[in-house]
């Protein structure tokens, strides 16, 4: 049976085949609160012509607009793979309390994507954030997600 | 006179006075392309309840739209303020050229902001990035922002 962790991340994986399905790079992401899912977002970069629309930015927009806040205490995010700088500022900057991901930064690059090198581990010291983070979460399935992206024939990198 | 550099961050203050004029906080970003001008934004983080839409943020999705590209190699942008860690890696990811900055990350947490404490320097020292940095351009006058702003009856911060 799976944690609710891993429920959620599940859910973080089933958004980001949505977005392989529609020609959008392997990233989902899910923000929970009090046990629910409030948004589920995979990458949006090519369908919005917006390179800030990585899945865990979409997402956290989509939140704020929601729960109508730019403040999103008590929520917690999932996300498919370990949040690039951007994205881990940002979840900082709503005031989220968690971050479960999966695949880690280093995966991301070892399957061809460019990458800020900087781990969440380091964002977090360096920042003084008090952001908490749960990694490898179902991690091997989200790493199957750059395979599955891979295959694809019309993939698109940036 | 005032030289290229130095007008451009002249149209970011513009901006960002416009911001706080419209109840918004004390930052301005301007995008430039082959000498021209192509976004203009102040931040809209209360205007569009989006905790992502910090100035460079917003001008940087509003020149992609502009542009049709998502690959903004050739601009260069001009912030009033150091970009915040989320900011200087969306400007990584969108490929523009160079960074001008007018006031520092101190300089807003001194002025009282909430701030990730890490330089844009160290950012592209442990990111390994090419984006060019050229500091301090109207530091004074971008500094003074946060003065302006900070008179204001209604001013928020988040």
């Amino acid at each position: 049976m799976l944690k609710n962790s891993e429920k959620f991340m599940q859910n973080a994986i089933d958004i980001a085949k949505i977005g392989i399905q529609n020609n959008q790079t392997p990233f989902g992401a899910v923000i929970v609160k009090d046990g629910e899912i409030i948004t589920s977002s995979h990458n949006q970069v090519w369908s919005t012509t917006d390179i800030t629309a990585h899945a865990e930015v979409t997402a956290i927009r989509e939140a704020c607009k929601k729960l109508n806040s730019v403040d999103l205490s008590g929520c917690v995010i999932y996300s498919t793979c370990e949040p690039c700088p951007m994205c881990f500022s940002a979840i900082h900057w709503a005031k989220i309390d968690k971050i479960f991901y999966g695949a880690t930064i280093e995966d991301a690059k070892k399957a061809g994507f460019n990458e800020l090198e900087i781990s969440n581990k380091t964002m977090k010291k360096l920042g003084k954030s008090k952001l908490k983070i749960k990694k490898r979460v179902l991690q091997k399935e989200c790493k199957e997600l750059f395979n599955i992206w891979g295959a694809q024939e019309n993939k698109k990198i940036y």
